[in-house]
């Protein structure tokens, strides 16, 4: 499959509401399937939505990878005859939750990433993962995900792209009421960037609402292999459905000029410093 | 020194104009101190032009670390009492130029860097840099460069945010003319990108004009810790002068909330595969 039409589903969830924020995203897929998408991302953590008072609470919203949530995707997948990728906090036998996005089609769970970068408070509540995202081959097109702030760290989204992911699937918290307030488009250029450098597309599927004093920017975007914009950000911080056909032989082929492609150019014979532990920081300059 | 002035000077170069293009350096060099800059950044190739008909033409048109580039910016910056960086044809002992970024205050030349990451036909007239940018220590802040395409690998930027740099230059020469022709949009939200995930200001002197079928986008740019437009890209690939106060403070700190650090979060445990040669590429997926 050369092109794919894929849906961001911005979605406007509660914490501890399991049931009406499964119902939104249940809306959310039938939607999106209804404009004609075959992959649907949803945000992250989205059956339980985000701000947890307690460890106690998060283990409480927390289920497993064949629990409700997986299973009500997976059918809505074999029903719609689609991909869903979001986020659920997950159950481990550890008594630690995890926070994952999975992948699922018609014949189930595909895979379970665990989010590797945890922001602000998330290490009360999650153990981080890891292990690197797999690429999953649905529909013939070469799928991962990876979760909001791991956006962040294009090392990160450098090795799914040399995994060989054609499409990302970003499932996305992005708070705007951290010390960090920026405006919505630092996070998008981010994301824009992720995609352009790698010539992989991205799906960032955002919330909004509020949340305990926590709000969200609603920065849900789809992005071309080129880095730039198919579809939003919303103009606002509100429900939203992003629908783009996206268009992934750029993101087969790489080469952005006759004798330049963007994994091929790289110097890992010179990027030793970047798997170097601790990392070598304000070392003397001259 | 907390807040630093930058300028940086998209200039319309000739390849082959060297008395005309260090002029039209000199210039904005002039220009930029007379707004205040204490930091002038230049566009790639400044003296020599970018757009070689062979590479007799390119050694040709190249200079040693200490001819008259050089020179002449150590002059200026002596008499302006500010700091230059731009982008040199550098003459080499072997017979091949470098692509090379050079900066120069009152003492003369800082630091050279050869660009790394090479662009189209730059092969056939350079030999690609093998070291990282030193990290230089100017009017008390910690000073590094990079050349153009070398900003569309994060890993290479990243390696100079943990070399404990707090403002990155980079001379550019952004073509429209090759088969990834890009909205300016797209480039500069690779520089904002690049700054934001390391918290690390990027002052980025593009060029314009016409040579020999290739024009310039004109993105110059100078962009925030936070990777916001401070100033920059020009309306028009005209030229322009751009200039603005650089925040170091957040560079220094880097903390984007009370438990979150860009570098201290990283994960490069799990980073070994961006060190490996050859790429792992289109692995086996599930």
């Amino acid at each position: 499959m050369d092109r794919v039409v894929v849906a961001a589903c911005q979605l406007e969830l509660a914490v501890g509401s399991v049931d009406g924020n499964r119902a939104l995203a249940a809306d959310a897929i039938r939607a999106a399937a209804g404009a004609g998408a075959q992959l649907v991302v949803l945000p992250e953590l989205t059956p339980s939505g985000y701000v947890f008072d307690s460890l106690d609470e998060a283990r409480s919203l927390a289920e497993p990878l064949d629990g409700d949530t997986v299973r009500e995707w997976t059918s809505l997948a074999a029903e719609l005859d689609l991909v869903v990728v979001g986020g659920i906090c997950e159950r481990h036998g550890d008594g630690m939750p995890r926070n994952t996005s999975v992948i699922v089609d018609a014949s189930g769970l595909r895979t379970a990433y665990r989010k590797v970068h945890l922001w602000g408070d998330e290490p009360d509540f999650f153990t981080p993962g890891d292990q690197p995202p797999q690429v999953v081959d649905v529909r013939g097109i070469r799928l991962a995900t990876v979760i909001c702030y791991d956006l962040e760290f294009p090392e990160w989204i450098r090795i799914v792209a040399l995994a060989g992911a054609e499409l990302l699937a970003a499932p996305t918290n992005w708070p705007t009421s951290t010390p960090r307030e920026q405006p919505t488009s630092v996070a998008v250029v981010r994301v824009q960037a992720d995609a352009g450098v790698n010539r992989m597309p991205v799906v960032a599927a955002d919330r909004c609402g509020h949340e305990r004093g926590v709000d969200w920017i609603g920065g849900s975007c789809i992005v071309s292999a080129d880095g730039e914009l198919l579809a939003g950000p919303p103009p606002a911080a509100e429900p939203a459905l992003l629908i783009a056909e996206v268009d992934l032989v750029p993101a087969r082929d790489k080469r952005t000029g006759p004798r330049n492609h963007p994994l091929d150019d790289r110097r890992p014979d010179l990027y030793a410093a970047l798997a170097e532990t601790p990392s070598i920081i304000n070392p003397p300059s001259l």
